[in-house]
């Protein structure tokens, strides 16, 4: 509360702090648009990389999901992938004539078909893998191993955040 | 140099650690990952909060940028606001329509067109920052102060290196 009051960039309204104008946070002090900056280049990059190995970002993004979990349903792949689900849905169609992927109906219900990643499916994800890690490293480079997990930690703050106050 | 060869995630492949799997890190601690999935809910919240505005993302970043500074290029503008060339071209023509911006040829270089919000942009600016703000602070719910900043901090080391490793 009391360090919520004194901060210049969050402050409790409720507790009768005045708010701040964007003049006096400064668009370096706000996340959002920090966040907004390195991500769009992160995907530019990443999607240039990905070039090289034949591959989009949404079949990438889909392989890791898919590389992580058994199986899973495509609405969670496109929550996961942060992927529309039309584009999803193209997706698959396109890696399973690839034969990275196999979709089965769910034997409880029909209705829901389960993706799953084939082992050529991994072979491919593996095969840019190495791409994908080493511009992680670049872009934390000089990052200490102790601020990345803090790093991480308030990610997964703000995700539970947003998700909550889902409008 | 020690840290990274122990490190879970960020690892010194040159000095003979070994590369970690994705597996072995997880989505969880895949910090780009958890900034899209993240950032595709703001940007998605931030869009519809605008609405009740009668303003879209790319005239509020617009806007936000131009509030801030005296006078900007286009060029600058598309880079400050993430937003590409072609659309912030539609979006100032709109604005300009508004009244919310003016534009005019530098008198030292006739080519290069300078843009300048207006009164009224300002004024409609200032109508959506605390809608704008209000979601930074959902956002951010249950961080500290420091941690905000430790936050922020590490997102300028990385928006540097990326800028840095552009390919």
């Amino acid at each position: 509360m009391g360090d919520r009051f004194a901060g210049t960039v969050l402050r409790d309204l409720d507790g009768g702090a005045a708010r701040p104008t964007l003049g006096e946070i400064g668009l370096a002090q706000f996340a959002p648009y920090l966040m907004n900056r390195v991500m769009a280049r992160w995907n530019a990059n990443m999607s240039e990389a990905l070039k090289q190995h034949d591959m989009t970002t949404a079949k990438m993004r889909a392989l890791a999901v898919l590389s992580l979990s058994s199986t899973v349903t495509i609405n969670e792949l496109s929550v996961y992938a942060v992927t529309e689900q039309s584009t999803m849905s193209r997706t698959l169609d396109s890696l399973e004539e690839q034969g990275y992927i196999r979709r089965q109906p769910r034997p409880e219900d029909m209705r829901v078909r389960d993706v799953a990643i084939t082992e050529e499916g991994r072979i491919a994800f593996e095969a840019v893998w190495p791409t994908m890690y080493e511009l992680l490293m670049q872009l934390f480079d000089g990052v200490s191993d102790d601020e990345y997990t803090a790093f991480a930690t308030i990610l997964h703050k703000v995700l539970r955040n947003i998700r909550k106050y889902e409008i």
